[in-house]
């Protein structure tokens, strides 16, 4: 029998959130480590597969590829309970979806990646990112202040995108202490995960 | 009885995107402009309507409120035809629609705005926009080599994400005429649509 495999990289957390899905889900797959720093989402034969050249890019059991993080989260988590039945609450998490992957991995995993990876300066990081980042962060904060998950009464994928990079918020140069509903929040959502916590 | 109001700039393609769905399937809105331009997305009854403090924003005829175009889009289309009800065509599906905002929107839409509404000159502009702009037409222009729509036989959410700055590339400075099968999917588009062609 085939299983579905997963080309990801370990220090991504765009790759984290197929991995956390498909485990949450019980979803047999095989894990094919695909370095970015590396450049091997770039050869030849990984541009064959996802000319985006970028993972996580999922070949389901079934020999189909499919990119993008947030869109192979939804294809594998399709019936279950990460994904809300009703419909203002499924639109709520769409809404998360979409602001995730352009308003704040932009930003938090933009800025850890170039400081945590490329292990540059702050004076080298784009000034921008600060500010940026700490305004996602405050926002997270304001949403989380009456409610134990972004949508709903339950964990969703809105949950998963969205803390995949939060963790990492102190590699980002952000310090969690100062948004305890967002800290209180990734705590909550690692334990649910069964993933060891990245907090520090 | 209530419809539904679109907080809206004009001169934004991800407003478009509501606009063009919301008329393509007969559903009941009121326009309310808010522009970019003049700060109408930065005003203290803007930011508690929607804290992120984007356009497009709905407020349903019920009165909730949902921002993000894509998940707008989804919402409204909710079992139409605009989205495949075949898995993988709907996973698909989404796929373009991330692509769409974290690639395509990020690239020329911005450099759209910089040039045509800010009126820089090229040299002002971020030089990486350029390349990377090319990159991306040139991306959909391959997929669309043997395509008539984005996903499948019809049209589907993709294309109309997609195509909402893509016709108004040569205000970003691209060429469309280099891209056939992208000013070619355009005009098929618009015209699925009956909205009047933005090529020149």
């Amino acid at each position: 029998m085939s299983v579905m495999t997963v080309y990801g990289d370990s220090i991504s957390g765009n790759c984290h959130k197929v991995k956390f899905v498909a485990e949450r889900l019980n979803l047999p797959f095989r894990w094919v480590e695909t370095s970015v720093l590396k450049k091997e989402t770039r050869t030849p034969e990984f541009l064959a597969l996802n000319p985006v050249g970028q993972v996580p890019f999922v070949m389901l059991a079934d020999g189909r590829g499919l990119a993008q993080s947030n869109a192979i989260m939804l294809h594998l988590a399709h019936g279950s309970t990460l994904i809300p039945d009703e419909p203002y609450e499924r639109a709520l998490m769409m809404q998360w979806l979409f602001w995730e992957q352009y308003s704040h991995e932009t930003v938090i995993a933009v800025r850890r990646f170039h400081r945590h990876y490329l292990k540059k300066a702050d004076s080298e990081i784009e000034p921008s990112l600060l500010p940026r980042g700490e305004k996602v962060l405050t926002l997270m904060n304001d949403h989380l202040a009456n409610r134990a998950y972004f949508v709903g009464e339950l964990l969703t994928l809105a949950d998963i995108a969205l803390v995949a990079y939060t963790r990492f918020s102190h590699q980002a140069g952000f310090d969690l202490k100062q948004w305890p509903q967002v800290r209180a929040w990734v705590a909550r959502v690692e334990k649910d995960l069964g993933v060891e916590s990245a907090l520090p």
